[in-house]
């Protein structure tokens, strides 16, 4: 009974603390829509359940992407923003065929096998040659063209988890740059290790573009336990010859359209600049995208929510739901083609998956440092470390960044990033509620103090290419 | 130079420790040749890493199977096994085709599917029909005909992991039952979640059979997160019924050849009876079945070897590598029939995986039970409970124990056993060294024991079927 008529001598309180409530500014009211979204969030999960459940993988370029961009205008729209708007623009379509890898001698068995973007084609019955293995990108470089010609080059150097993703720089080259040097080399193929860090037989696919003049060659990824596999053949079979035969037959399908799509929250004062929050719409085609990137549009339009309901804020938030970025951010540098010359004050995205940010950058003028600090103060509750004020970036704003505009960074941990990343493994059950909710709670405390601060963030240097 | 001193003082210790071990029995060294098996032991490893390398996939009545029958009996006899033979039987073979499952309205995408052993086929270009689900194979047997006819089945339900893996009986039945119980009910095919633990997009296959008179139907697995993507896409479409696209296009090839491979440490009394230790030859052909059941071969193998190194024991201990287990046990059903009138003194298999042993079970003549307490005093240091004295099994050795054969089961963790059985994922990377050595110290010290004690462990009665 006392529990009770304590429960009732409350609600005078809470009642005059929400009238209060709206009578405080934004930026004063920036803790409590940060400890509301940390605990109480559903709108970042419904977009990340929504999007992979009812449209699933989503390439871009297809159908499938054309029916996110629906599904997102819907979305957006529903949840009450303004200028709910699609920008369109074609690409060329890369699209997967059939994918086999076997070993042929001296130990026959299947491996498991994925073509990596814009990967050459083999005949439909495929191609059957021997192995040459380098154990990095280095040693396939410095390797004279006769170890390689009419040969299926396998690399195998292994990326190792990091809190900052920072492997995917370096090993990465396996996948960015292997292909085309393969290729000048004169190899009938490339197969390389997944750019990685899981153990399961769900190889990686991701993007290469072929240097200028390389003739396209069949370029898969063997998941992580095949590849490993393959380096164990190799010391079993002594000085017997290694031989697999690669069945790849993606195609080009030509040019199809693609498209970002745009929300904004406006502001009251149009000439005080944009905040713009991103994320990308597209998806690699073997999972479902859900880390990658239905998370990051979950929580940058969460936490643009949480401001629109708390108010007009003083600067324009525009959400941008990228297309394309899988496949060369063409997303991103056709909205930098068409808004370059808009005012953005500052941007920011989000794309490395669902779990808790731990590290907040910022490349601002160093005369607005307050409104780093300002936002440092109330990401330390969220367990969120101060990081470098002099870089940031993210996928599809790098040509906005590249080109001088203010940035902010809030880091996600990436340890499991690439457990899951562009692998048929990237689905929703990966997601977890808790952390996603830490990212919105990151993302709104941001944007209180970014959308409501008075006077520049810039200018900033462009970056050195 | 103290430590020197002391090193060299020490030398002649080891050395009359040496020449003592020889004098003393193979039971009296059994705590000695357990700790060397828990910290040394490279024997299990090697047949593991080997068989999974060399062979890789071994599905039962194939030419890989037989290459895997060679491998056996180059390892068993180089590794100074007598006896070492081949045993063959005739056997009916069904091989995986195309396999694809795709939701066709209202969300368009590709679910991964895997068929089920003996599973019907599809047209090459498969069926397409309305999905029906179902909560349990229960809840699919109250069913009306009318809700299932021409219907596409999915059984939804959910297995947990447990310790002793119990789960695997109640939640099996959707994929042993399921099938038959659709198709008599004249569903078009079935899909179930699959009988796994994990959250990864390798769907779990296994045996099932049909039951009498029951028209073969295409049957698969869906992957554990397609499983509940398709469970939410049932909520998300609310009155909308869902159509599925599934090719599976698996085939039976006819009579074909296995085998169990057999090799022995010849007892010095022939009428003290055999020691059986089992584990099976042939695999799935998802994964290159390291856990299941490479790892068993190697555990009972390298045990047997210990003991053989260790002199001649009282017993004959048979090692048995059955073939053809994961199709209906039909290697250990063709042992029944040839050797069910051999001496068995003791039974024992090793088929759940390789991670560490943590109960002891036996079902001896309540008489013998010195014997099992014998072995429990050795197994406590390796961290290992005392289980059930009067319930004990194990796979092929299924028809022997069932008939009264005295069996000993040194029961491993299963916990995350049903994350790799029957899937992709079965491979090497599974396998923890450590865990696997704590396996070999175990069945090292059930032998030495088993091997050893004097006088009968039955008469045992059969198991009531």
């Amino acid at each position: 009974m006392k529990k009770l008529l304590l429960a009732l001598a409350a609600l005078p309180l809470l009642s005059s603390a929400a009238v209060s409530q709206e009578t405080r500014s934004i930026r004063q009211r920036a803790p409590e829509l940060r400890d509301e979204a940390l605990y109480r969030d559903t709108v970042a999960w419904n977009i990340t359940e929504g999007l992979t459940t009812e449209v699933g993988a989503r390439l871009a370029g297809t159908e499938a992407e054309e029916r996110a961009r629906t599904w997102a205008v819907r979305t957006l729209t529903g949840l009450g923003f303004s200028n709910v708007r699609v920008e369109t623009f074609d690409m060329p379509v890369w699209v997967r065929g059939e994918e086999r890898a076997e070993i042929v001698s001296p130990f026959p068995q299947n491996l498991v096998v994925t073509a990596l973007g814009n990967s050459g084609a083999t005949p439909a019955r495929g191609i059957t040659a021997e192995v040459v293995a380098f154990e990095t990108v280095e040693d396939l470089e410095r390797a004279p063209d006769e170890n390689v010609r009419g040969r299926i080059v396998f690399v195998s150097h292994a990326m190792r988890a990091t809190q900052d993703g920072s492997g995917y720089g370096y090993f990465g080259r396996a996948r960015r740059d292997g292909p085309s040097i393969a290729s000048r080399k004169g190899a009938a193929a490339i197969v390389i290790r997944s750019i990685g860090t899981d153990y399961h037989r769900n190889p990686h696919t991701g993007v290469q573009t072929w240097a200028e003049g390389v003739r396209p060659i069949p370029a898969g990824a063997l998941s992580i336990p095949d590849a490993e596999q393959l380096q164990r053949i190799f010391v079993h079979a002594g000085d017997s010859r290694i031989r697999m035969r690669l069945v790849l037959t993606p195609r080009n399908v030509g040019t199809r359209q693609s498209g970002n799509v745009i929300a904004e929250v406006p502001g009251r004062d149009p000439s005080a600049g944009i905040v713009l929050v991103g994320c990308h719409l597209d998806s690699w085609d073997l999972g479902t995208g859900a880390v990658d990137d239905a998370a990051g549009c979950g929580i940058v339009t969460a936490a643009a929510h949480y401001i629109r309901r708390a108010g007009q804020p003083l600067r324009t938030i525009r959400i941008v739901w990228f297309g394309a970025e899988e496949v060369g951010l063409l997303g991103g540098y056709d909205y930098f083609r068409r808004h370059r010359g808009d005012n953005h004050a500052v941007v920011a995205e989000s794309d490395f998956g669902a779990d808790r940010v731990w590290q907040f950058k910022s490349r601002l003028n160093p005369a607005a440092r307050p409104v780093v600090d300002a936002i440092a103060r109330l990401l330390f509750p969220l367990g969120i470390v101060r990081g470098s004020v002099t870089e940031a970036s993210g996928s599809d704003i790098f040509p906005l960044v590249s080109s001088g505009v203010p940035t902010f960074e809030l880091s996600q941990d990436g340890t499991r990033y690439f457990d899951l990343h562009h692998t048929p493994d990237d689905t929703l059950d990966k997601i977890d509620p808790a952390q996603l909710r830490q990212n919105v709670a990151a993302w709104t405390a941001m944007l209180a103090v970014a959308a409501e601060a008075p006077g520049n963030f810039g200018p900033v240097a462009p970056v050195q290419q």
